[in-house]
């Protein structure tokens, strides 16, 4: 089987065995097949796509060259949430002890900021001492301690997918939607999960700007993990504009505090419920998603899924009096109120921009060895549809540099619109459910 | 400029801009752009295609990637002819000679076989002691002195394509016309020609199966090549069938020795009477294409493009006693007659199939560091529309393996097939003229 010959078939359209999908990534994955090679191959199918089989064959392939956890003897089902990443996209922090103090287990392997997006590694470690890099036995321990561990891809899970995707950020084959769920579903699937709750975003805050983008992946997402005996759905959810009040590591911990002390705003705390509400009903502890919802609100209304988070935390060396006192949170030297422009309904948002200014003001990397300042970010008081006074503040920046400040201004700035009357078609927080 | 952007861009359809290329094909020959990166770009050219002004800054990028021979000081046009390769294709050993004879300077740096295609440098080689390998300063030599130097690519002539040429070959990306014309035109350019004639193969035994893509590559190369000041044409030619009698290096030696000497078959002697005059007409030694076939038919009648021939091969350290002496050429131990099996015409032949079996026999390379064996080959007795009868020999292999023989066998016999009419519609050997 030369590699050769196998991308000039995926070159012309055509369709890869098993055996030749087994070939190319067992063989890159040890080295024997060159980086030039894989991606020629990457790029191939991402311009000429991936049959359904395909599709599984690689997530497969993907899947088994490391480690797939078995959680089997804990004593409750095993289900996990999986965001494709927005700004002000939180809702880990937030499920992960809901469901938990509900009876299921969560061993939620999550990822770091990437792009203009943010990630649930970079917020937990805004926490002083949370610790996210648990060895494989310390994840175990802790999940079956307290019903949910968060931690980072280790190099025992699904090494393929780490060194595909460290290629793919380099070569221009990001954004392939066959490519992204091989990615997304080798890693969920590593996780010894029963079910898996997908949350993709769509609007301008998106990886996937289009509705059908979105709906598409979520599809091949759905597909794919039923195909592997596992229950999955997938929502898809509005990025049109930044989720909750806030953007920033440090910042959106606290927002999610609120949220689990049964404050917070309303569409943050509605997806969480949503999303909740799915892994209870899959995870078999709800007869319904309305069920599981009662259940979700109860947890918080309880203070048991606040509980549940303050055991977390201690249990990765966390450090728990954040929740009492918010000011342990690392806190930025300065805000700046962006004011409103004009009088009038604030319209749809740039919602990517504000995502971005978030990295400019040192919340996520621009390049791969940036260290991320905890501390800077956004907090919005007006969303799209909002009423607004001229002068009045449309959100407050909080920075540790002028420059960066500087920087991050214009696309603070031009990411909103103010125009004189509501902007009608707002989308709606939830769109769609793929695969109930 | 990101080269990641730059992928990206191509990726999605996007036209670069000329610093763009060069920053591109620059940074990859200085070794500042990794192969990965290369090759994901090479795709996504390959799969969405280049525009023109793309194609010229490629081409011209790649040319002055190295030395751009001059020859201005030579007291007559310098003149070349370039072919896309097929079976049997060895016009390049008559016409050098015939259009040096005539008056001009054909300075021809010339490939080895690739695939199943047969190359000048191969074929010259099979002459005892005849040295392609010349220096460029031997070679501006032998061309002063003689009207015509073949030599193969050295390290100073474009050596971004020679490297961007090795990776095609392993990633899947030879057969795109953008990619295809500005290794060739690069290469050609380089030469430091006036005019140029090419031969665009077309059919079974060519790389361009398809009439219309010879012809889009034709158009591809002409324009590239008329762009940069230069006067050149592409002839459109038949591939569907081997050229002349013979295919493998010394056997093909010997034809195009006979058609130096006014004999040969006349699909090989007429289509070197067609490129010959084209060159003399391009290079103002022919008021036109007629006027120049004379001149090249009268350079072959009168002996001095033998004369010429015979030059050439003393001063590039060739043994020319070959002309009078075919025995001096290598020789196979072994024939074997391919019999008929049955009565009739002989149809469209599997062109590709003849050349591969040429290749199995040694007189092509598997793999890049096979050698090869010169005295092997195909002499064909009948081809398309030729009436035979049962066990007469459709051709003759000679070879010096057995087991290589048993494995080319099937390949021969199954690239004949013999109806009961003769074919309709077979193709003329000149079909167009691009660029005229």
């Amino acid at each position: 089987m030369r590699v050769v010959d196998l991308i000039r078939r995926k070159r012309d359209s055509g369709e890869h065995t098993r055996e030749e999908i087994e070939h190319l990534v067992q063989g890159y994955t040890r080295g024997d097949i060159p980086d030039y090679q894989m991606a020629a191959w990457l790029m191939a199918v991402l311009l000429r796509g991936m049959t359904r089989a395909e599709l599984a064959a690689l997530t497969q392939t993907m899947l088994h060259s490391g480690q797939v956890l078995d959680f089997s003897d804990l004593p409750a089902r095993k289900v996990d949430k999986h965001s494709t990443g927005g700004v002000g996209d939180k809702t880990s922090l937030v499920i992960a002890p809901v469901v938990a103090a509900g009876g299921l287990y969560v061993p939620m392997i999550s990822g770091r900021g990437l792009g203009h997006s943010g990630g649930t590694l970079d917020k937990l470690e805004s926490i002083p001492g949370f610790n996210v890099n648990l060895s494989l036995a310390e994840f175990r321990r802790v999940l079956a301690a307290c019903g949910c561990g968060l931690i980072g891809q280790t190099a025992e899970i699904a090494p393929a997918d780490k060194k595909i995707y460290a290629l793919r950020d380099v070569t221009g084959t990001v954004e392939s939607p066959n490519l992204i769920c091989a990615s997304i579903m080798s890693k969920k699937l590593a996780e010894g999960i029963d079910a898996l709750v997908l949350d993709v975003k769509t609007g301008s805050g998106a990886f996937m700007k289009k509705e059908e983008d979105a709906v598409h992946l979520a599809e091949l997402m759905v597909e794919t993990g039923q195909q592997m005996g596992k229950r999955v759905v997938a929502l898809i959810t509005d990025m049109d504009q930044p989720l909750g009040r806030t953007a920033g590591n440090a910042l959106e911990v606290q927002e999610c505090i609120e949220v689990l002390e049964g404050g917070g705003p309303g569409d943050l705390v509605e997806l969480c419920l949503e999303l909740s509400a799915w892994m209870f009903y899959l995870g078999g502890r709800a007869a319904g998603v309305e069920e599981g919802k009662k259940l979700a609100a109860e947890m918080i209304a309880s203070g048991r899924a606040r509980d549940k988070f303050r055991e977390i935390v201690r249990l990765q060396g966390g450090d728990e009096g954040v929740l009492e006192d918010a000011s342990r949170l690392p806190r930025a030297r300065h805000t700046a109120d962006v004011p409103s422009p004009g009088e009038g309904y604030v319209g749809r948002m740039q919602c990517e921009q504000l995502g971005t200014a978030c990295v400019v003001l040192g919340g996520g990397r621009e390049k791969k060895e940036d260290t991320i300042d905890p501390a800077v970010g956004l907090v919005f008081h007006k969303k799209a549809g909002d009423a607004v006074k001229r002068g009045e503040a449309l959100c407050t920046v909080h920075y540790n540099s002028e420059e960066r400040w500087q920087r991050a201004r214009p696309l603070v700035e031009t990411a909103y619109r103010i125009g004189p009357e509501a902007p009608r078609d707002l989308p709606r927080l939830m769109q769609k459910v793929i695969g109930a």
